[in-house]
């Protein structure tokens, strides 16, 4: 590629420890589909971090492959999943959990997030045996926006969520993000309290593949490998998962990363503001939505790929930047200075 | 591991060019979900492998997520697959094909392979609508008791299958060894003659994991990628899969790797039979099974990790036993050592 | 019961001719599975009344039956289907379309009726493979708020599916209500310029059980008996869909009781808006919706079954009155008695 | 048709006191979707019958609906569902119970029963999460071949099941020809000691459409109408269903009819037998498998309807003949009469 890409955080390969770590234990003969010592090491080393001496780690390879093996072991056939309507699950997995039988009942937020206001028409909507029922809460932290949810937000919702006989599931794709976005308190001890099952993206913060499946509700361990099995997920050479995960949970190296991709990502916000641009999203993670004139855009997309989100108006359109733990700063500054040149206030 | 593992062939991790392919293409930033430039390369030098210019090759990490993504994208919902009882689909897929809604025909067979002679009762048997309706075969090359399809069994098998409007499917999980086995005539310019699709199987023949589908017959084509999608399939780091098929397939790697696992395997079972042992199933690839008395087994379990396959009789199990390109041959040597000190022939 | 039902049109059996033609041809032994001479009669007079002589036409036992059967038969399994969010299928079914593994589409409408305008930007939003394939568009004629799509309605629908390469379905589970309604223009030989497929409501007109499918375009009936058998919906003794279905299209008996139960509601209607209470849609056929206040509903229900529909302010409510081919005049008059007794206007 | 039909139970309507009851209760406004008055009445008999006060009593269209709506409730995603090679689920359903997701083993049987030695090496070899889980035991009884589970089958079936953590699952689509066959010690009060869950046929007993689906074990009751609804198998006017059930079960007349058509198939079958055929299962109910010279089956053809079954030797072949509640006597005599004079015994 000959443009610098801001489209997303897994352009580049793996952290160099990573494949450093694959290197060395790479004769080592292991079991495999999952029950190899790297496995077990890394799952140690997340109970440690999260403080969940009971929990199940399982290690899948992507996002909607953790998503749809999730979603379809939780749920009886009747069973919907609510999620908000700009969640992973709702647009862009193809369909992955109807495939699996069902439902996503969707919600319209404002910033990606749901709310225990926004969640109970749903439930007031599902009485009875015409309908589905809702047993399932899906939300993605950091959101498909960029938005996260704090340790208020996630206390209420799952507050609510057990209140109402629903489980609570959290898309941590991007957890690294939220959990090192400047505007968060929520620590990786907390989340125990507040939901049933979350997983914990690899790909998108420095690994090649690979997300963990923490299951915490002890309804949701059983026979939870023969699910993966069935889904395609138990991969013969889980080391792949199992390296990579013990060196990212060594050393605080996955929260380091994170934070790196955040903090380009707040300068980048920070310039943006400066230069007059306004964000359709609050810019707490390391995913940003400037909304840029249109002629701007085009000599942007001369030397940058990044995603063109929505039009915003007549004359200017959203645009997605994404950081990562190997964005070069240089390359945002390049970046900026494109846009100063078109901008009001430079 | 203290013991030294025949288990299977993906005990270790990758052949170390990979390694050293990933670590160097780590840092250049490409596409996702298999647009990067090593899908593209990888793709391009098994067309010229295979000689087919205008297949369509998709990569995803295993075998089951081939197996299910291939199969229900062919599939009309009341249409069925035929494959062998041992076949994998049937027995170590943990019901993914009927996940996807489709029945599994299957029919006992002698060596793990299907012939027209087997097949054509299935058919007379499925008449009208209140059965399914076979329309695809599904056929492992090696198969999962070692044997291989030569030129000779495809060709009858694809004839067959084209007379009765069956589409024929082979995985290859373990296809290296197939086309490196020493009774084999079949060479990789031959199978597209005979296949509609088939795939090429990384995670068993040397790479960190990655099997490579091959879409022949235009008609299975069409938005494959959305298929793959939809199964959790499409991965975002796709130079994963993209780097290490270049690699297995410049140079010839690939079939270098299965030869030297085939060559460990009838060593191995040259001196089992010499030592007086009998196989189940005719040694052709890097799998084989041979039945060894029970106290002797017990022996072997101290030093040796491997499957006992099925009680032979009173007194003996079938054992299965694995090489890969990783085996060490003093390994074998070892194992053979204490086997003989129980052989009569010894 | 002792409160006279406005809940819905099929409180009471059938039509006394149905039952008496059951009566009649009861001994008579015939094939099953839809293969028996009723069936075959019915299937003839369906197709001469919509000028339909190559269509398909099947018999099933109910409108979800009906709908999931012709839904799945129709996609591919990454391929969705668009309805209104008001739409039989993406509220009571109980999530039976995601359980054949579909997504629906749902689009929020004033009038529970689609139009091009409404369907575009689903169609925009989904244009690679990380998204399903909107491919059908499933309207309900009359709708689920009693509107009607007319001839120019579905003439623009239509086209606008052809340009875009989508279906169109029509449930018909009151077709008998909209093709009698005093707003409609859309004659049965009309249908068949428009949509692929749609079905016929025995259920609701007069019939014990009973809708016919019938499949105008030609793509969509191979082995379609065989989608039926595998939903469960190919009745053994079809006889009993045949018999009603050749009665309800002989002599115009189907097209009486819709008319009948038509003026009935408009007179309910008539009166009700006379009162000074207005309809939250347009009353066209025999399900209307009038708001009403909440003590007046409370006296009504002690006299009367009927649906609340949805609070529509803080002292009124939307009700559901539904009339059928059996609804007794007299019930709707000491109904109007009660509610003029609350009226202003009176 | 203008030759007699042995083809199956269903060639009539319904018993003549179904008709009537339908027509003196048919404009009596009811509740839909099971919850009318004689869906209660009949459940209450059923309930007394069968001695099962706590059983929950849900009425479908069909045995296809039956099975998909029970085994889809009963199992996870990953467990599978035991049947004989001849289970109807396991031939003649199209895929209905795969379509749902589950896989069916499949047991060869002598005579299409199950037993615990023919159950057991399929729990065996079903060990790791690689494999689907055996979670259900599918029986037909009477079974597909006519023959029958007496007390004592039933008890070491459901004894085993326990031990196994199995549940068992009766199909009676059959179930009045099995409790008044001859050779049947099991009694209606019994069921409720060896079974989870069983379906009472009526379809194939007298009834126009009709299987009752009694729910024993407390745990498959929760939200059973849900899945109900979810396979379209709620239906509207389940008057249907309440009416046919009441009149089948007051009066014994249930029993009586399926008594008349064991006592038919009990002389048809003697007389076959005095003639000197042979039979492939033991004539124990209203279907019987004689064996038969093919000339003669060709003169037979041209009188009768019946189903050749399969090829029996060279020059015979198995026939299947069917009797029912509507079966007449002459006819039978008329058919053994064309028998005879082909026969060496007369």
């Amino acid at each position: 590629m000959t443009k610098y890409s801001f489209l997303y955080d897994y352009a580049e390969g793996a952290h160099p420890e990573i494949l450093k770590a694959l290197t060395e234990t790479n004769t080592i003969q292991q079991l495999g589909y999952g029950e190899d010592e790297y496995c077990l090491e890394a799952a140690k080393l997340i109970k440690n971090i999260f403080e969940l001496p009971y929990a199940e780690i399982h290690f899948v390879s992507g996002g909607t492959q953790a998503n749809m093996t999730v979603i379809s072991s939780i749920l009886k056939p009747y069973e919907s999943v609510i999620a908000a309507q700009t969640g992973h699950i709702a647009v862009h997995e193809a369909g992955a959990i109807e495939f699996t039988g069902h439902k996503i009942n969707t919600i319209k937020t404002p910033d990606g997030k749901l709310t225990p206001e926004l969640i109970k028409p749903v439930l007031i909507e599902h009485y009875d045996e015409h309908m589905v029922v809702p047993k399932l809460v899906y939300i993605s932290n950091s959101t498909e926006l960029g938005t996260i949810y704090t340790k208020k937000d996630l206390k209420e919702l799952s507050y609510f969520c057990k209140e109402n006989n629903l489980m609570l599931f959290m898309d941590g794709a991007r957890l690294g993000s939220s959990l090192t976005s400047k505007d968060q308190d929520l620590t990786p001890k907390n989340i125990k309290d507040f939901v049933d099952v979350f997983y914990i993206g690899g790909t998108k913060n420095g690994a090649l593949a690979g997300e963990a499946i923490v299951l915490i509700n002890d309804n949701l361990k059983e026979k939870f490998r023969y699910s993966m099995k069935q889904k395609g997920a138990l991969l013969a050479k889980s080391r792949l998962f199992g390296v990579q995960f013990a060196v990212l949970f060594k050393n605080n190296l996955f929260f380091d990363l994170a934070t790196y991709s955040n903090k380009l990502a707040y300068k980048f916000a920070e310039e943006i503001t400066n230069l007059g641009y306004k964000f359709i999203a609050e810019p707490q993670t390391n995913i940003i939505f400037p909304v840029i004139p249109d002629k701007t855009v085009l000599k942007l997309e001369k030397k940058f790929m990044f995603y063109p989100w929505k039009k915003y108006d007549k004359n200017n359109t959203t645009i997605r930047l994404v950081t990562s733990w190997a964005t070069k700063e240089e390359k945002i500054d390049e970046f900026l200075e494109i846009l100063s040149k078109d901008s009001h206030n430079s």
